[in-house]
């Protein structure tokens, strides 16, 4: 399984310094929301970070302007790039086709997606599916038990990533379990004491 | 009825120069969402922008993250935030919640909310509702028909605001039919010849 760790609402020089130290350890580093709404694409270049083993993430959210946003992803570095499952099917074929002109990889968000959207949206063979929930949503969530319900739905899909206040357990869990092909973990490690450390222990559990 | 010119997809400094230009005019300046995801919010700043007559309305495009994304747009000074209305009732509760305590408005996108969802989320009273269609949809767009048809499904909505395709002889219209507050030009001004005086020709015919 892979480690995703996201930055998110950092000021840039710390999102910077904390991406070039976590660079050598983690499989994935996603450049959150805040950060590219704050300072922009341009900020979070993969040269200007500096990144030389990770994947570089921008956690676009995308949900429109398709070919715009993610040429432009793309083009400050981006591997991986985020669209809202609930943008139109449109937008969605337009930033897959981007991503497969490109070589690179995209990333469907799923929150908010209806019931009836889903099965319309995952039949992209090579997009990442990320099941998570809104910041907002104070719901509970078993990440396995959400892992397992999307698999049992939704066998053909092959690449599975979950968020959500993963911890070391629950990464542990889900690593076991053998579905996702990825984790994130956001707070769990960016506000830990130490967040290089933590990323360390993670990576010991998932790997 | 108001005039709002969207500029989109334009390097930094143009969309500064022309900012400045517009703001003598017309009612309230849109920065797009591709200037946000290029450049961020604090290279959009009022203060940065130099505006004193017309509102900012900053397309941030909200779909999560509502509280820290809503604050940091009102904080760098814009007048009017977006939120999808695809998102969670959760989110739309909280950029409305930040709205109102900090005395500004929220613009809500109606792009890809389902004819379920529509309904739920009609009655925040001070909110603007946004009817457009995504960019990447090609479907036919008669901009006073769905304002009818908005208003005749939701008489309770009282500002809505209308966008996609609009040009001089669908404005006139729409000032004539007298229900939207604002209406939302992009190309037809900015891609002209001259944007100041296409757009001081728009005013004339809403006005």
């Amino acid at each position: 399984m892979k480690l995703q760790v996201a930055i998110d609402r950092v000021e840039l020089d710390y999102a910077k310094k904390i991406a070039k130290q976590l660079d050598p350890i983690v499989d994935i580093i996603e450049m959150g929301t805040s950060l590219v709404k704050d300072y922009g694409y341009y900020a979070l270049a993969k040269e200007q970070l500096g990144l030389s083993h990770a994947e570089l993430l921008i956690d676009s959210k995308t949900i429109d302007e398709g070919k715009y946003e993610f040429e432009k992803g793309y083009e400050v570095g981006a591997d991986i790039l985020t669209v809202m499952g609930a943008s139109s099917i449109g937008t969605l074929n337009t930033t897959y086709q981007v991503a497969k002109d490109q070589n690179r990889q995209m990333f469907i968000d799923l929150m908010e997606v209806t019931d009836t959207k889903l099965p319309e949206i995952v039949d992209f063979p090579d997009a990442i599916y990320g099941i998570h929930h809104a910041k907002d949503n104070k719901d509970n969530f078993d990440a396995t038990h959400s892992v397992e319900v999307f698999h049992k739905n939704y066998p053909n899909v092959n690449r599975i990533n979950v968020a959500g206040g993963i911890d070391l357990e629950q990464a542990r869990k889900l690593k076991e379990q053998g579905i996702a092909e990825t984790v994130i973990v956001g707070g769990k490690i960016m506000k830990s004491d130490d967040p290089i450390k933590t990323a360390e222990k993670f990576m010991k559990v998932i790997k």
